[in-house]
């Protein structure tokens, strides 16, 4: 199975320019499943939640779903993007995941970092795990992954792969998913941007980049830099994330001792 | 605050020998918390449930308990470190806490690696957090790390500090501990051993030393090398750990969705 991880530095709310161009890097690439950062179309510091609404899309009909939808169907594959997603009088910081036969999953950011509190509501979608064919994928944004629980969630419930479009500015991110992937014997895959924005006068915020493509034993096979977009396809098993035995006599989920969590 | 954390190289069997050159050790030192290493008193590598309950000793009133209580007594500290406890017919992994009032601690390592299983008992202790007057410390060992839900217990029941005596083989948990740190708020001791075992021949065991003190937010305030014993003593302040606020927004215990989660 191929999987393809794209870093993007986007333009902030130049949503035709920046879904058109992930479409046409995408559709250079020979992949079955394809992961773009967090709010990939639209870029990331909204100034509060009305202008963040004035760029939102519907998750069926906006610009970024259809484009992504039509090139998922014409390149039989499935695609992860974040997106700001309106509902109603709501924003979400959602991921989609589109494929052959149109959207076929949707998950709201749970974990809303900083300002995003003030702009997003809180995702009231469920940690689901989606079967694309060749394996079966779980979806996280960004801050997500400093919550133990969102990973383990998501490998409990079958996920051989987990898929984290990412907006990361901290540095910590890149280094705790190849643990996320050890102790769950999960791919990860960490779409995350590059480049600067400050549309909040003091509140710069520099895009780390480093995205990767994490294997179930912590071996990273791809890892971007951090200041230039970058794109890469890698072949994976995802047999290897459905078999949590790491020697013959531990098995990272039957091992875990229930009795004595208090979660 | 002084912690100690102190990376020994154990001689198999020689429980004396191990214990008083360890004695010897913190007797030097000024720290109101010492972590020492996993089975620091025995060595790792018995070859059966005999030999290990040959070697076995009483929690209470076997040598190294004994000895490590004295000198917390006359130093005024607490000491955590590992031993390989009787307890009638059984053998635990174990790790003591001893303080100036004597035994005031006990964890039963809760997940055994691999042939451990065929010589210890499973852990039958809850993973408690102990009140040492400067700071609130929970128990962990070694492969405990692997297991996400082990530190968020321990950290969600007020443990500052997680002291973690190891015997590590694989090169993982170092790097994982900064997450376990990152994701809790909370300082982490890892005390490990160097050295090699192979008293089951093909079974080599080379231990990797990098004992580490790590921050609350992850800065890793001292690790040891791979080769030699060391012990470093280190200032922290447990009140950075009790402040789970990363943010003026996002409080990493508050935010758990847990309605999120399925564990």
């Amino acid at each position: 199975m191929k999987v393809a991880c794209i870093q993007t530095s986007p333009v902030f709310g130049a949503i035709k320019k920046n879904v058109d161009d992930a479409v046409k890097k995408i559709s250079r690439i020979d992949a079955d499943l394809v992961v773009l950062p967090e709010l990939f179309s639209t870029g990331y510091q909204f100034r509060d939640k009305k202008e963040a609404l004035s760029y939102g899309e519907d998750v069926r009909t906006g610009y970024a779903s259809t484009m992504l939808a039509g090139l998922a169907k014409k390149k039989k594959m499935h695609i992860v993007a974040g997106i700001n997603e309106r509902a109603g009088k709501k924003v979400y910081n959602s991921a989609v995941l589109v494929g052959p036969n149109g959207l076929c999953g949707l998950y709201r950011k749970g974990h809303l970092f900083w300002n995003e509190k003030k702009i997003f509501s809180p995702g009231d979608t469920e940690l689901n795990v989606y079967d694309i064919g060749k394996a079966k994928i779980g979806l996280m944004v960004c801050f997500d992954w400093i919550f133990p629980e969102v990973a383990r969630t998501l490998a409990l419930r079958g996920a051989d792969i987990l898929c984290q479009p990412s907006n990361l500015v901290l540095p910590y991110c890149p280094q705790a998913m190849i643990t996320r992937s050890i102790e769950n014997r999960v791919y990860s895959i960490v779409a995350n941007r590059v480049g600067t924005e400050e549309r909040i006068k003091g509140s710069r915020l520099d895009f780390i980049g480093q995205s990767e493509v994490v294997a179930p034993d912590g071996e990273v096979l791809w890892r971007a830099g951090g200041k230039r977009t970058a794109s890469k396809v890698v072949d994976i098993d995802p047999r290897l994330a459905r078999n949590k035995s790491i020697n013959p006599l531990n098995n990272l989920f039957k091992d875990r001792r229930e009795d004595l969590f208090a979660l």
